[in-house]
């Protein structure tokens, strides 16, 4: 088959599936458009074509795509920052540079789900940037124009995705390096809650902090590979493991800063594509509140301002002492900026972060998610270089503030500038908010239509959402008035209900309309030994908590027991007390509520 | 009526209800045993005795006793770093001296719940030390040896409730300045959760751990202030507001450290009392888990030996820039210890804070809680000034971890030792577990019977237990194999289920013994027009996520319902399904499951 312009997980996927591809094809592919794409900033270092293509073959020997495999033949990009045990890690300083022994975990979660990581992509040095430009390895530049910056500091792997030489691309994200580069390309960037990744094997930026991100064409497919990815880390101090945090799938709150925060430094352009994006929230039944944006934007400024730019130094702190001449000059200078930096700062700038969270706390309690631009600008390589200090902290305003206040991030394409750029915006939620960040931002990135990356036609309607928040979720059969539609219904929806699926109970159930209940209700009774038609029901699920005070607001004489389904499964659903049952009429042969009901 | 030698606001509130005492009877008391207490260390400062009389008075011309001011009338002491309007603030530091505008949050709070503020206590300048000797006020002693050193550094206040001069005081807990006080004078310290309590209007020791602390006779009274007292406050920084973290009311899995680890100095005395501890818990039906207490202790080592100190730099920097002669010697060197602290060394303290935390998590998914001892010593004032860094060290091993772990405690009497001096244990859990930890303390100091402060032939068995967790809660009637002490109760209790009644159900429910069941179980059948016994049944209140859980675990033919109760009313209940009680034995007239089981 012939592969797309653009790499996705799923054509990849479909074709392993259907036969007409092979993860050898897939890499041949992958060498030729590495060899034919003109950006020569992209890569720091790869595997040979022949160590490409020995991997596809080890992982089609070892047998074929698999569920233990979810990843498998798909190749990705990983920024050189992070460790992938067969090339250096530079973080683009060629005098820090070390070959480490393995992956870093994150890396190797993704090759045990069978994915080929293809090599090692350029970065602001350190990490430190958001713009592409500082790095001996040259500045890579957004797939639609080589004028304009890539974004950074991870460069190499949004333009590896974009491009379309691979099919999603892992970087890091301390002040919004995962999602500022995602805007200048087209393509969703998922930046996970802190500690949802391990960082063992990463160098550090600023270790509190620190994220490793996800490229990929869509929410579907970051996400996708956000929860392979994803995971406890007993050897990371800061690797965490909480419970998805769901929010609402209908009627989201979202906030937008008040017209005096929103900030474009005069490009009129962007600001045109963000006020699309919230008409666009509209659209999907969002809520739109303005909220104050000042308190983000000040926590904001405590990153490069305050004493975070220690943990800058304390990363590098050895190699500093001893190399300083041999980092990049604006680096080196943001680095510097903790010398002379006392404990007593530090904890004062931790005094000011938590004032800012207290302050935001009444933000988060009126939404559920704040809408931001990715980015106020798209700046020319030739403007960055011209101001490189000042221009990095414009980029900023709208992501540094992200990890310092422990929320999730996801940037998506948000809509093409009249000069054909294309321009993104950033849903942020609170901490293990992810799952359902990534529902919205793909229901947003199929509302503006932009495709992915240098696809812009790609049709995105067909592309599959990502599956929302994994919640403990208790299945209960309802066979009267809580079926859909029916007057006693919003009790489940209301709760968080969702509807699995409409069935029959097994044979042996019989069906009596109560006399003198309201609104009418049935008693369904287990008859051992009958030989009935089986009764509709509907089976829901709830959280566990809206499933007890469901059955806690039941009245006599009905109550929750087991059902058997006509597929044998015993469920949790209505049965009904016998007293109540006495000189009730039997409508089991009508073979279902509902058909009592329009019969009546 | 006389008042008893300790002022319990449990003895205070039912005079006042019963109208045999007035809170000017109370005043006249509090200013007659101020008086007659021969320590001259206890106070900094407090109200003339008129101006006590006048809040007394108008106190009650301003209504009697009411459910909005649930501390009407009981008189309390605060620590001299909290302000208290009317009376200066020095933190036993007469050069730092101020005069408080305001109350602190917390004052104003129980002021305004009818608390009535007496004075301010003495205490280990800046909050700086266990031990109470480090001020210029002179040096509180236990009320049980004027030898022996108070503790500290809430040294005034743990005093003026062991003395029985006030129901209650406010200290404070940075390191264990809340709970090592409270074993020396045999009392409860509770220790809230980070944030629980507002810190507005408190002189900082170490601004992100710092809690205002209660001493009071029992856990019951203890906590009873924490309620009071506890709330969101917007302006402070650190202020939050959690729902209560609930623990298992029965088998609590209790963390002690392994006996490598048990370190008591060679105090053989206060390690039996230890020792009984642990067999009292074991006794209350909890199940004891060694642990490694290595990373615990290691974190404790970050408070004085890491940057944490530069906190304490951070509180008074500008006093001690212009005022460091005017410091306690002792303080003066503690905080200087934070000079050349650097913002790279605040930031590496952090992340081996965080890898303590990793490493503990382990351990917290085995245990409930830590019972630990509240501290391992219990020295003489003159060991105290002879040793003043070293023995302080000491004194903190198991108490200098919990705020940086971001734990809750609280400190109870645990017994005296054959030189009659009391000794204390601290039980510990996860941040707002502190409604759930109150009742283990209760449990545990009526196990070990030492009534309280000086009194310690109090019946501690008629003091009220703490409330227990606010949480939602749905109540269930359970009537069979759930009973208490039978098979399946666990279910019940591991779920955070608690018995809120032993009762009968209406007496038209028959019950039938239904064959084949493991374990076996009865069903429960409503005859509505039958007049039986009624049956024995208990009611248990569960969270709703739990009660979820529950039904959803109910095997056919049983399931929950609702059930009539002798009292009328309806409460969720088993049900059984009809097929199964035909040719099931009806035991109706045993009254119930218990008295068949007994029989069978």
């Amino acid at each position: 088959m012939t592969l797309p312009k653009m790499m996705t997980i799923g054509t990849l996927a479909a074709g392993y599936e259907a036969g007409t591809l092979t993860p050898l094809d897939v890499i041949e592919a992958v060498i030729g458009r590495i060899q034919s794409w003109p950006d020569p900033a992209v890569w720091i270092s790869r595997f040979s074509d022949d160590e490409l293509r020995a991997a596809a073959k080890a992982l089609m020997a070892a047998g074929g795509p698999s569920p233990d495999k979810p990843l498998w033949g798909i190749p990705f990009a990983v920024k050189d920052n992070i460790d992938c045990a067969g090339l250096e890690t530079t973080a683009a300083c060629p005098a820090f540079a070390y070959r480490p022994a393995q992956d870093a975990t994150v890396v190797a979660r993704l090759r045990a789900a069978g994915a080929i990581p293809v090599g090692k992509t350029n970065l602001d040095q350190f990490a430190t940037g958001l713009n592409g430009t500082r790095s001996p390895y040259g500045a890579p530049r957004s797939v639609f124009d080589a004028d304009y910056i890539s974004g950074g500091s991870s460069s190499g792997s949004a333009v590896a995705v974009g491009a379309g030489i691979v099919a999603f691309s892992l970087g890091t994200d301390t002040a919004g390096s995962g999602r500022v580069p995602a805007s200048f390309n087209n393509l969703v960037g998922v930046k996970p809650s802190k500690g949802m990744f391990s960082t063992t094997g990463l160098v550090p930026a600023c270790r509190s902090l620190d994220c490793i991100s996800v490229f990929a064409a869509t929410a579907g497919e970051a996400d996708f590979v956000r929860r392979v990815a994803a995971g406890l880390d007993p050897a990371d101090p800061f690797s965490r493991d909480l419970p998805d945090v769901v929010l609402p799938t209908e009627g989201l709150r979202v906030g937008v800063p008040v017209g005096a925060e929103r900030e474009f430094f005069g490009d009129a352009a962007n600001e045109a594509i963000y006020v699309a994006a919230i008409e666009a929230m509209k659209a999907l039944g969002c809520s739109i509140v303005e909220i104050d944006f000042a308190p983000f934007r000040e926590a904001a400024n405590l990153l490069y301002s305050g004493p975070w730019v220690a943990e800058r130094l304390a990363a590098v702190e050895a190699f500093h002492a001893a190399h300083a001449d041999a980092m990049d000059p604006n680096v080196r200078k943001i680095v510097e900026g903790a010398l002379g930096v006392t404990a007593v700062d530090a904890f004062r700038g931790l005094y000011a972060l938590e004032g800012f969270r207290q302050k935001t706390a009444a933000t988060w309690a009126m939404v559920d998610i704040l809408l931001l631009p990715t980015t106020p600008l798209f700046p020319k390589v030739s403007d960055m270089l011209a101001d490189p200090i000042g221009l990095n902290s414009k980029l900023g305003r709208y992501t540094n503030f992200v990890n310092l206040m422990d929320c999730a991030g996801i940037a998506v394409p948000a809509g093409f500038r009249p000069d054909g750029l294309p321009f993104g915006v950033t849903l942020i939620g609170p901490a293990f908010s992810d799952a359902a960040l990534a529902v919205w931002g793909d229901r947003l990135h199929k509302a503006a239509a932009t495709g992915y990356g240098l696809d812009t036609t790609a049709d995105l309607s067909a592309m599959p959402a990502p599956e929302g928040p994994q919640v403990e979720r208790i299945e209960v059969v309802v066979v009267g008035a809580h079926l859909s539609g029916m007057p006693l219904n919003p009790q489940l929806t209301g709760g968080g209900g969702v509807l699995v699926k409409r069935c029959r109970t097994a044979s042996d159930y019989r069906l009596y309309a109560l006399p003198g209940t309201v609104p009418p209700k049935p008693g369904l009774l287990h008859s051992p030994g009958f030989d009935g038609p089986g009764l509709e029901v509907e089976v829901w699920a709830l959280p566990p908590a809206a499933f007890g005070r469901f059955v806690a607001a039941i009245p006599a004489p009905l109550g929750i027991g087991k059902v058997t389904l006509d597929d044998g499964s015993d469920v949790s659903g209505f049965l009904c007390e016998p007293h109540a049952l006495e000189g009730a009429a039997e409508i089991t042969a009508l073979g279902g509520w509902r058909a009592y009901c329009a019969a009546k």
